[in-house]
Protein backbone atom coordinates (compact mmCIF):
# COMPACT_ATOMS: atom_id res chain seq x y z
CA UNK A 1 0.00 0.00 0.00
CA UNK A 2 0.96 3.11 -0.97
CA UNK A 3 0.15 5.63 1.94
CA UNK A 4 0.95 9.00 -0.59
CA UNK A 5 -1.09 7.97 -3.33
CA UNK A 6 -3.96 7.08 -0.81
CA UNK A 7 -4.04 10.30 1.05
CA UNK A 8 -3.13 13.35 0.06
CA UNK A 9 -0.24 15.51 1.32
CA UNK A 10 -2.96 18.51 2.34
CA UNK A 11 -4.72 15.70 4.59
CA UNK A 12 -1.64 14.40 5.87
CA UNK A 13 -1.00 18.27 7.03
CA UNK A 14 -4.31 18.36 8.42
CA UNK A 15 -4.01 15.60 10.29
CA UNK A 16 -0.64 17.00 11.30
CA UNK A 17 -1.58 20.11 12.57
CA UNK A 18 -4.86 18.65 14.11
CA UNK A 19 -2.96 15.99 16.14
CA UNK A 20 -0.27 19.06 17.57
CA UNK A 21 -3.60 20.74 18.55
CA UNK A 22 -4.49 17.66 20.25
CA UNK A 23 -1.36 16.75 21.70
CA UNK A 24 -1.04 20.97 23.21
CA UNK A 25 -4.83 20.53 24.90
CA UNK A 26 -3.78 17.74 26.78
CA UNK A 27 -0.56 18.89 28.07
CA UNK A 28 -2.67 22.00 29.02
CA UNK A 29 -4.89 19.91 30.92
CA UNK A 30 -2.09 17.34 32.27
CA UNK A 31 0.05 20.66 33.63
CA UNK A 32 -3.22 21.80 35.85
CA UNK A 33 -4.44 18.89 36.89
CA UNK A 34 -0.33 18.07 37.95
CA UNK A 35 -1.17 21.61 40.05
CA UNK A 36 -4.46 20.69 41.07
CA UNK A 37 -3.99 17.44 42.14
CA UNK A 38 -5.76 14.15 40.87
CA UNK A 39 -7.01 10.84 42.61
CA UNK A 40 -4.95 8.22 42.10
CA UNK A 41 -6.21 4.27 42.23
CA UNK A 42 -4.37 0.91 41.44
CA UNK A 43 -6.02 -1.29 38.63
CA UNK A 44 -6.33 -5.08 38.62
CA UNK A 45 -3.12 -5.67 37.15
CA UNK A 46 -1.76 -3.82 40.11
CA UNK A 47 -0.97 -0.81 37.55
CA UNK A 48 -1.60 2.73 38.30
CA UNK A 49 -4.77 4.94 37.02
CA UNK A 50 -5.72 8.40 37.91
CA UNK A 51 -8.43 10.98 37.41
CA UNK A 52 -5.90 12.60 35.45
CA UNK A 53 -5.82 9.48 32.73
CA UNK A 54 -9.11 9.18 32.31
CA UNK A 55 -10.25 13.15 31.75
CA UNK A 56 -7.29 13.44 29.42
CA UNK A 57 -8.57 10.71 27.57
CA UNK A 58 -11.93 11.50 27.26
CA UNK A 59 -10.83 15.32 26.09
CA UNK A 60 -8.84 13.97 23.57
CA UNK A 61 -11.31 11.51 22.42
CA UNK A 62 -14.29 14.83 22.49
CA UNK A 63 -11.36 16.72 20.19
CA UNK A 64 -11.19 13.86 17.64
CA UNK A 65 -14.54 13.06 17.49
CA UNK A 66 -15.70 16.94 16.72
CA UNK A 67 -12.94 17.26 14.18
CA UNK A 68 -12.60 13.62 12.82
CA UNK A 69 -16.69 12.37 13.26
CA UNK A 70 -15.82 9.35 11.19
CA UNK A 71 -12.13 8.31 12.36
CA UNK A 72 -11.77 5.49 15.24
CA UNK A 73 -10.47 5.81 18.41
CA UNK A 74 -8.16 3.08 20.27
CA UNK A 75 -6.99 4.48 24.03
CA UNK A 76 -5.59 2.80 26.84
CA UNK A 77 -8.59 3.95 29.20
CA UNK A 78 -11.74 3.51 27.32
CA UNK A 79 -13.11 0.86 24.84
CA UNK A 80 -12.86 1.38 20.84
CA UNK A 81 -14.70 3.28 19.04
CA UNK A 82 -15.55 2.78 15.08
CA UNK A 83 -12.99 -0.03 15.07
CA UNK A 84 -14.20 -0.58 11.31
CA UNK A 85 -12.65 2.87 10.39
CA UNK A 86 -9.32 3.06 8.26
CA UNK A 87 -8.35 5.83 9.69
CA UNK A 88 -7.67 5.30 13.55
CA UNK A 89 -6.27 7.59 16.44
CA UNK A 90 -4.43 5.77 18.80
CA UNK A 91 -3.07 7.02 22.35
CA UNK A 92 -2.16 6.71 25.83
CA UNK A 93 -3.10 9.65 27.12
CA UNK A 94 -0.35 9.58 30.26
CA UNK A 95 2.23 6.89 29.56
CA UNK A 96 4.26 6.27 32.78
CA UNK A 97 1.41 6.72 35.00
CA UNK A 98 3.42 5.22 37.92
CA UNK A 99 5.87 7.92 37.16
CA UNK A 100 3.46 10.71 36.79
CA UNK A 101 2.00 9.79 40.50
CA UNK A 102 5.67 10.33 41.65
CA UNK A 103 5.83 13.30 39.71
CA UNK A 104 8.79 12.30 37.95
CA UNK A 105 9.10 13.91 34.40
CA UNK A 106 9.93 11.65 32.35
CA UNK A 107 6.02 10.75 31.52
CA UNK A 108 4.33 11.45 28.55
CA UNK A 109 0.95 11.72 26.28
CA UNK A 110 0.94 9.55 23.19
CA UNK A 111 -1.01 10.42 20.31
CA UNK A 112 -0.79 8.39 16.78
CA UNK A 113 -3.39 8.38 13.45
CA UNK A 114 -3.17 5.40 11.54
CA UNK A 115 -4.67 4.46 8.54
CA UNK A 116 -5.28 1.24 7.79
CA UNK A 117 -2.68 -0.21 10.56
CA UNK A 118 -0.33 2.23 9.14
CA UNK A 119 1.18 5.12 11.08
CA UNK A 120 0.73 8.63 9.25
CA UNK A 121 0.78 11.24 12.59
CA UNK A 122 2.86 10.16 15.61
CA UNK A 123 2.99 12.72 18.58
CA UNK A 124 4.94 12.27 22.13
CA UNK A 125 4.61 15.04 24.56
CA UNK A 126 6.39 15.44 27.52
CA UNK A 127 4.34 18.42 29.71
CA UNK A 128 6.95 19.05 32.46
CA UNK A 129 10.16 18.68 29.95
CA UNK A 130 8.82 20.98 27.38
CA UNK A 131 9.43 18.24 24.63
CA UNK A 132 7.34 17.67 21.76
CA UNK A 133 8.39 15.13 19.35
CA UNK A 134 5.91 14.96 16.29
CA UNK A 135 6.48 13.71 13.18
CA UNK A 136 3.97 13.14 9.52
CA UNK A 137 4.14 10.65 7.10
CA UNK A 138 6.32 12.61 4.53
CA UNK A 139 6.78 15.79 6.52
CA UNK A 140 9.86 14.78 8.57
CA UNK A 141 10.36 14.69 12.39
CA UNK A 142 10.62 17.48 14.48
CA UNK A 143 11.33 18.36 18.02
CA UNK A 144 9.12 21.65 19.56
CA UNK A 145 9.14 22.53 15.57
CA UNK A 146 12.27 22.32 15.18
CA UNK A 147 13.19 19.03 12.42
CA UNK A 148 15.35 16.56 13.25
CA UNK A 149 17.18 14.12 11.50
CA UNK A 150 19.55 11.42 13.35
CA UNK A 151 22.61 10.30 12.24
CA UNK A 152 23.44 6.51 11.84
CA UNK A 153 26.30 4.76 13.51
CA UNK A 154 29.51 2.98 11.97
CA UNK A 155 28.68 -0.54 12.05
CA UNK A 156 32.21 -1.64 12.24
CA UNK A 157 32.26 1.11 15.64
CA UNK A 158 29.50 -0.55 17.23
CA UNK A 159 31.40 -2.20 20.83
CA UNK A 160 28.97 -2.16 23.39
CA UNK A 161 29.11 1.15 24.63
CA UNK A 162 26.36 2.63 22.93
CA UNK A 163 23.90 4.64 24.96
CA UNK A 164 20.73 1.54 24.64
CA UNK A 165 17.65 2.29 26.66
CA UNK A 166 15.72 -0.49 28.05
CA UNK A 167 12.25 -1.55 29.67
CA UNK A 168 12.23 -2.93 33.47
CA UNK A 169 12.80 -6.36 33.65
CA UNK A 170 9.62 -6.30 34.99
CA UNK A 171 8.34 -5.84 30.96
CA UNK A 172 9.52 -8.93 29.96
CA UNK A 173 8.28 -11.08 32.79
CA UNK A 174 4.57 -9.41 32.85
CA UNK A 175 3.47 -11.80 30.28
CA UNK A 176 5.89 -14.21 29.37
CA UNK A 177 8.80 -15.73 31.57
CA UNK A 178 11.96 -13.70 29.03
CA UNK A 179 13.76 -12.51 31.95
CA UNK A 180 16.68 -14.11 30.21
CA UNK A 181 16.34 -12.08 27.04
CA UNK A 182 16.28 -8.73 29.54
CA UNK A 183 19.98 -10.01 31.39
CA UNK A 184 21.23 -10.86 27.71
CA UNK A 185 20.51 -7.57 26.27
CA UNK A 186 21.47 -6.00 29.42
CA UNK A 187 24.93 -8.10 29.47
CA UNK A 188 25.53 -7.13 25.60
CA UNK A 189 24.65 -3.31 25.97
CA UNK A 190 25.64 -2.43 29.45
CA UNK A 191 25.59 1.20 28.78
CA UNK A 192 21.69 1.30 29.07
CA UNK A 193 19.23 3.65 30.75
CA UNK A 194 15.71 2.71 31.89
CA UNK A 195 13.21 5.57 31.48
CA UNK A 196 9.39 5.11 31.16
CA UNK A 197 8.25 3.77 27.93
CA UNK A 198 7.63 7.40 26.32
CA UNK A 199 10.27 8.79 27.04
CA UNK A 200 12.84 6.01 25.99
CA UNK A 201 11.13 6.58 22.63
CA UNK A 202 12.01 10.48 22.48
CA UNK A 203 15.53 9.79 23.45
CA UNK A 204 15.66 7.22 20.63
CA UNK A 205 14.37 10.22 17.87
CA UNK A 206 16.12 12.65 19.40
CA UNK A 207 19.48 10.64 19.26
CA UNK A 208 19.98 11.19 23.41
CA UNK A 209 19.97 7.60 23.15
CA UNK A 210 21.52 5.35 19.81
CA UNK A 211 18.69 3.21 20.37
CA UNK A 212 15.77 1.92 22.75
CA UNK A 213 13.86 -1.41 23.54
CA UNK A 214 10.26 -1.55 23.64
CA UNK A 215 9.18 -4.90 25.42
CA UNK A 216 6.13 -6.07 26.42
CA UNK A 217 3.77 -3.34 25.47
CA UNK A 218 0.69 -2.80 23.56
CA UNK A 219 -0.17 -0.85 20.58
CA UNK A 220 -0.93 2.37 22.02
CA UNK A 221 2.65 2.67 23.98
CA UNK A 222 4.04 2.18 20.19
CA UNK A 223 1.53 3.71 18.31
CA UNK A 224 3.83 7.17 17.78
CA UNK A 225 7.28 5.70 17.59
CA UNK A 226 7.92 4.39 14.16
CA UNK A 227 6.85 7.27 12.28
CA UNK A 228 9.05 9.12 14.43
CA UNK A 229 11.69 7.28 14.26
CA UNK A 230 11.67 6.50 9.85
CA UNK A 231 10.95 10.15 9.46
CA UNK A 232 14.04 11.74 11.51
CA UNK A 233 16.34 9.05 9.32
CA UNK A 234 16.49 5.73 11.98
CA UNK A 235 14.83 1.97 11.87
CA UNK A 236 12.19 1.27 13.67
CA UNK A 237 11.82 -2.73 14.12
CA UNK A 238 8.86 -4.94 15.42
CA UNK A 239 10.92 -8.11 16.82
CA UNK A 240 8.04 -9.72 18.32
CA UNK A 241 4.51 -9.87 18.86
CA UNK A 242 1.82 -12.03 20.28
CA UNK A 243 -1.72 -12.10 22.12
CA UNK A 244 -2.43 -12.18 25.54
CA UNK A 245 -5.84 -13.30 26.55
CA UNK A 246 -7.73 -10.72 27.57
CA UNK A 247 -4.88 -8.07 27.18
CA UNK A 248 -4.74 -7.66 23.15
CA UNK A 249 -1.64 -7.91 20.88
CA UNK A 250 1.47 -7.06 22.67
CA UNK A 251 4.96 -6.13 20.71
CA UNK A 252 8.49 -6.26 21.28
CA UNK A 253 10.29 -3.27 19.14
CA UNK A 254 13.61 -2.03 18.45
CA UNK A 255 14.37 1.55 17.04
CA UNK A 256 16.49 4.07 16.33
CA UNK A 257 20.59 4.31 14.38
CA UNK A 258 19.93 2.15 12.52
CA UNK A 259 22.96 0.05 12.67
CA UNK A 260 22.51 -0.16 16.05
CA UNK A 261 19.03 -1.65 15.41
CA UNK A 262 20.13 -4.36 13.19
CA UNK A 263 22.48 -5.17 15.93
CA UNK A 264 20.13 -5.36 19.13
CA UNK A 265 17.66 -7.24 16.67
CA UNK A 266 20.03 -10.24 16.87
CA UNK A 267 19.46 -10.43 20.29
CA UNK A 268 15.62 -11.32 19.66
CA UNK A 269 16.56 -14.04 16.73
CA UNK A 270 18.15 -15.70 18.82
CA UNK B 1 32.55 11.77 67.31
CA UNK B 2 29.72 13.93 68.16
CA UNK B 3 29.69 16.33 65.21
CA UNK B 4 26.66 18.56 66.79
CA UNK B 5 29.49 19.08 69.87
CA UNK B 6 32.14 19.75 67.31
CA UNK B 7 30.39 22.41 65.46
CA UNK B 8 28.35 24.79 66.62
CA UNK B 9 24.68 25.10 64.98
CA UNK B 10 24.80 28.61 63.70
CA UNK B 11 28.28 27.33 61.94
CA UNK B 12 26.14 24.41 60.34
CA UNK B 13 23.64 27.09 59.27
CA UNK B 14 26.27 29.25 57.49
CA UNK B 15 27.96 26.52 55.78
CA UNK B 16 24.64 25.16 54.61
CA UNK B 17 23.52 28.97 53.15
CA UNK B 18 27.08 29.13 51.87
CA UNK B 19 26.32 25.79 50.02
CA UNK B 20 23.03 26.84 48.60
CA UNK B 21 24.34 30.04 47.42
CA UNK B 22 27.54 27.93 45.54
CA UNK B 23 25.02 25.61 44.33
CA UNK B 24 22.94 28.68 42.57
CA UNK B 25 26.07 29.88 40.85
CA UNK B 26 26.92 26.71 39.32
CA UNK B 27 23.17 26.19 38.19
CA UNK B 28 23.29 29.78 36.46
CA UNK B 29 26.67 28.76 34.71
CA UNK B 30 25.36 25.26 33.91
CA UNK B 31 22.58 26.67 32.12
CA UNK B 32 24.38 29.94 30.21
CA UNK B 33 26.77 26.81 29.14
CA UNK B 34 23.70 24.80 28.59
CA UNK B 35 22.64 28.07 26.07
CA UNK B 36 26.09 29.12 24.48
CA UNK B 37 27.52 25.89 23.77
CA UNK B 38 30.82 23.66 25.21
CA UNK B 39 33.26 21.36 24.27
CA UNK B 40 33.05 17.64 24.59
CA UNK B 41 36.09 15.36 24.82
CA UNK B 42 36.72 11.96 26.27
CA UNK B 43 39.01 10.56 28.91
CA UNK B 44 41.20 8.26 28.45
CA UNK B 45 38.90 5.60 30.04
CA UNK B 46 36.61 6.94 27.50
CA UNK B 47 33.82 8.73 29.73
CA UNK B 48 33.47 12.50 29.08
CA UNK B 49 33.98 15.94 30.30
CA UNK B 50 33.59 19.08 28.72
CA UNK B 51 34.82 22.90 29.40
CA UNK B 52 31.24 22.55 31.00
CA UNK B 53 32.59 20.26 34.06
CA UNK B 54 35.99 22.22 34.11
CA UNK B 55 34.44 25.60 34.22
CA UNK B 56 31.62 24.47 36.95
CA UNK B 57 34.51 22.71 39.38
CA UNK B 58 36.37 26.19 38.34
CA UNK B 59 33.92 28.64 39.58
CA UNK B 60 32.89 26.50 42.94
CA UNK B 61 36.41 26.47 44.15
CA UNK B 62 36.88 29.78 43.42
CA UNK B 63 33.85 30.53 45.43
CA UNK B 64 35.05 28.02 48.10
CA UNK B 65 38.62 29.26 48.37
CA UNK B 66 37.09 32.76 48.65
CA UNK B 67 34.54 32.29 51.65
CA UNK B 68 36.54 29.34 53.21
CA UNK B 69 40.50 29.68 52.79
CA UNK B 70 41.31 26.84 55.60
CA UNK B 71 38.46 24.28 54.01
CA UNK B 72 39.14 21.12 51.87
CA UNK B 73 38.57 20.59 48.36
CA UNK B 74 37.91 17.46 46.59
CA UNK B 75 36.52 17.62 42.67
CA UNK B 76 36.13 14.93 40.14
CA UNK B 77 38.48 17.36 37.46
CA UNK B 78 41.31 18.97 39.42
CA UNK B 79 43.82 17.79 42.05
CA UNK B 80 43.06 18.34 45.99
CA UNK B 81 43.55 21.04 47.71
CA UNK B 82 44.57 21.26 51.60
CA UNK B 83 43.88 17.18 52.09
CA UNK B 84 44.74 17.77 55.30
CA UNK B 85 41.87 20.32 56.87
CA UNK B 86 39.13 18.78 58.80
CA UNK B 87 36.53 20.45 56.68
CA UNK B 88 36.64 19.04 53.17
CA UNK B 89 33.83 20.33 50.31
CA UNK B 90 33.55 17.45 47.49
CA UNK B 91 31.72 17.60 44.45
CA UNK B 92 31.32 16.55 41.06
CA UNK B 93 30.41 19.96 38.88
CA UNK B 94 28.34 17.33 36.38
CA UNK B 95 27.43 14.21 37.61
CA UNK B 96 26.36 12.44 34.24
CA UNK B 97 28.20 14.29 32.14
CA UNK B 98 27.06 11.46 29.22
CA UNK B 99 23.37 13.23 29.73
CA UNK B 100 24.66 16.33 29.91
CA UNK B 101 26.17 16.46 26.48
CA UNK B 102 23.08 14.41 25.46
CA UNK B 103 21.05 17.72 26.85
CA UNK B 104 19.12 15.02 28.87
CA UNK B 105 17.95 16.75 31.46
CA UNK B 106 18.57 14.07 35.20
CA UNK B 107 22.60 15.67 34.95
CA UNK B 108 22.96 17.33 37.85
CA UNK B 109 25.90 18.74 39.92
CA UNK B 110 26.85 17.31 43.48
CA UNK B 111 28.29 19.29 46.19
CA UNK B 112 28.77 18.32 49.89
CA UNK B 113 30.78 19.42 52.47
CA UNK B 114 32.67 16.90 55.17
CA UNK B 115 34.29 17.16 58.25
CA UNK B 116 36.58 14.78 59.53
CA UNK B 117 35.00 12.35 56.55
CA UNK B 118 31.35 12.93 58.42
CA UNK B 119 28.94 14.85 56.22
CA UNK B 120 27.56 17.74 57.35
CA UNK B 121 25.87 19.49 54.64
CA UNK B 122 24.43 17.64 50.90
CA UNK B 123 23.21 19.47 47.99
CA UNK B 124 22.06 17.85 44.46
CA UNK B 125 20.34 20.46 41.74
CA UNK B 126 19.43 19.61 38.61
CA UNK B 127 19.48 23.10 36.70
CA UNK B 128 16.94 21.73 33.66
CA UNK B 129 14.31 20.02 35.92
CA UNK B 130 15.05 22.88 38.41
CA UNK B 131 14.88 20.47 41.13
CA UNK B 132 17.19 21.23 44.57
CA UNK B 133 17.48 18.74 47.20
CA UNK B 134 19.78 20.23 50.10
CA UNK B 135 20.28 18.90 54.07
CA UNK B 136 22.44 20.26 56.39
CA UNK B 137 23.23 18.30 59.65
CA UNK B 138 20.35 18.72 62.18
CA UNK B 139 18.73 21.31 59.68
CA UNK B 140 16.85 18.62 57.81
CA UNK B 141 16.09 17.67 54.09
CA UNK B 142 14.29 20.38 51.77
CA UNK B 143 13.62 20.56 48.01
CA UNK B 144 13.76 24.03 46.60
CA UNK B 145 13.15 25.51 50.19
CA UNK B 146 10.60 22.68 50.77
CA UNK B 147 11.18 20.18 53.90
CA UNK B 148 10.94 16.46 52.57
CA UNK B 149 10.03 13.98 54.93
CA UNK B 150 10.55 10.05 53.62
CA UNK B 151 7.53 8.04 54.76
CA UNK B 152 8.89 4.06 55.58
CA UNK B 153 7.02 1.00 53.87
CA UNK B 154 5.77 -1.73 55.43
CA UNK B 155 8.31 -4.38 55.74
CA UNK B 156 5.74 -7.25 55.50
CA UNK B 157 4.44 -5.28 52.23
CA UNK B 158 7.68 -5.36 50.65
CA UNK B 159 6.73 -7.87 47.40
CA UNK B 160 8.74 -6.86 44.50
CA UNK B 161 6.63 -4.29 42.86
CA UNK B 162 8.76 -1.64 44.72
CA UNK B 163 10.39 1.25 42.54
CA UNK B 164 14.35 1.04 42.60
CA UNK B 165 16.96 3.33 41.13
CA UNK B 166 19.80 0.95 39.55
CA UNK B 167 23.21 2.02 38.28
CA UNK B 168 23.50 0.73 34.53
CA UNK B 169 24.96 -3.56 34.37
CA UNK B 170 28.56 -0.79 33.06
CA UNK B 171 28.81 0.22 36.80
CA UNK B 172 29.37 -3.39 38.21
CA UNK B 173 32.15 -4.36 36.13
CA UNK B 174 34.20 -1.21 35.09
CA UNK B 175 36.11 -2.17 37.97
CA UNK B 176 35.57 -5.58 38.44
CA UNK B 177 33.09 -8.38 37.12
CA UNK B 178 29.81 -8.01 39.88
CA UNK B 179 27.51 -8.32 36.48
CA UNK B 180 26.00 -11.23 38.48
CA UNK B 181 25.28 -8.99 40.67
CA UNK B 182 23.22 -7.01 38.44
CA UNK B 183 22.04 -9.70 37.70
CA UNK B 184 20.34 -10.86 40.59
CA UNK B 185 19.25 -7.32 41.83
CA UNK B 186 17.29 -6.94 38.50
CA UNK B 187 16.02 -10.30 39.54
CA UNK B 188 14.35 -9.48 42.48
CA UNK B 189 13.31 -6.00 42.13
CA UNK B 190 12.05 -6.30 38.20
CA UNK B 191 10.17 -3.12 38.76
CA UNK B 192 13.61 -0.77 38.51
CA UNK B 193 14.26 2.73 36.73
CA UNK B 194 18.32 3.28 35.52
CA UNK B 195 18.82 7.07 35.46
CA UNK B 196 22.17 8.78 36.07
CA UNK B 197 23.81 8.78 39.45
CA UNK B 198 22.94 11.99 41.09
CA UNK B 199 18.79 11.82 39.63
CA UNK B 200 18.65 8.39 41.26
CA UNK B 201 19.84 9.61 44.69
CA UNK B 202 17.09 12.53 44.16
CA UNK B 203 14.49 10.30 43.19
CA UNK B 204 15.10 8.15 46.51
CA UNK B 205 15.85 11.80 48.45
CA UNK B 206 12.08 12.64 47.61
CA UNK B 207 10.75 9.01 47.51
CA UNK B 208 9.54 9.34 43.73
CA UNK B 209 12.04 6.27 44.08
CA UNK B 210 11.46 3.68 47.55
CA UNK B 211 15.13 2.82 47.42
CA UNK B 212 18.20 3.53 44.83
CA UNK B 213 21.44 1.76 44.65
CA UNK B 214 24.90 2.72 43.44
CA UNK B 215 27.75 1.18 42.89
CA UNK B 216 31.09 1.64 41.29
CA UNK B 217 31.44 5.24 41.91
CA UNK B 218 33.85 7.40 43.64
CA UNK B 219 33.54 9.60 46.71
CA UNK B 220 32.08 12.90 44.60
CA UNK B 221 29.02 10.98 43.36
CA UNK B 222 27.87 9.96 46.82
CA UNK B 223 28.98 12.53 49.24
CA UNK B 224 25.83 14.64 49.81
CA UNK B 225 23.20 11.73 49.66
CA UNK B 226 24.23 10.05 52.89
CA UNK B 227 22.78 13.36 54.62
CA UNK B 228 20.11 14.08 52.32
CA UNK B 229 18.79 10.79 52.73
CA UNK B 230 19.16 10.26 56.78
CA UNK B 231 18.32 13.82 57.29
CA UNK B 232 14.80 13.18 55.89
CA UNK B 233 14.18 9.98 57.89
CA UNK B 234 15.52 7.64 55.47
CA UNK B 235 18.68 5.00 55.47
CA UNK B 236 21.75 4.93 54.07
CA UNK B 237 24.17 1.82 54.06
CA UNK B 238 28.05 1.89 52.43
CA UNK B 239 27.43 -1.76 51.40
CA UNK B 240 30.76 -2.04 49.63
CA UNK B 241 33.83 -0.04 49.56
CA UNK B 242 37.25 -0.96 47.76
CA UNK B 243 40.29 0.75 46.28
CA UNK B 244 41.20 0.41 42.52
CA UNK B 245 44.60 1.54 41.68
CA UNK B 246 44.60 4.35 40.22
CA UNK B 247 41.17 5.56 40.95
CA UNK B 248 41.08 5.50 44.35
CA UNK B 249 38.49 4.16 46.52
CA UNK B 250 34.99 2.90 45.29
CA UNK B 251 31.65 2.33 46.81
CA UNK B 252 28.59 0.41 46.57
CA UNK B 253 25.83 2.22 48.29
CA UNK B 254 21.43 1.62 49.17
CA UNK B 255 19.92 4.15 50.60
CA UNK B 256 15.75 5.04 50.77
CA UNK B 257 13.40 3.99 52.49
CA UNK B 258 14.71 1.69 55.44
CA UNK B 259 12.72 -1.22 55.30
CA UNK B 260 13.28 -1.72 51.60
CA UNK B 261 16.99 -0.33 52.25
CA UNK B 262 17.83 -3.16 54.78
CA UNK B 263 16.13 -5.77 52.01
CA UNK B 264 18.32 -4.58 49.19
CA UNK B 265 21.45 -4.74 51.08
CA UNK B 266 20.55 -8.79 52.07
CA UNK B 267 21.32 -8.83 47.70
CA UNK B 268 25.01 -7.68 48.81
CA UNK B 269 25.77 -10.21 51.38
CA UNK B 270 25.44 -13.02 49.93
Amino acid sequence: MDLHKEIPTGEIERFYSRALEFSASARALILSLLAAGFEVRRKPDRSFVTSADLRVEERLRELIGKHFPDHGIIGEEYPPTRAEAPFQWIMDPIDGTEDFVQRMPAFGSILALHYRGEPVVGVIDHPVLDIRVSAALGLGTHRNGERIILADLDPEAIDGTERVMLPARANFTKHRDDGPLFDAVARAHPNHRIYRTCFSHTCAVLGMADAAIDYGNPIWDLAASRILIEEAGGKFLDVRAWDVPGVGRIYGSVMGKPALVDRLATCFNQ
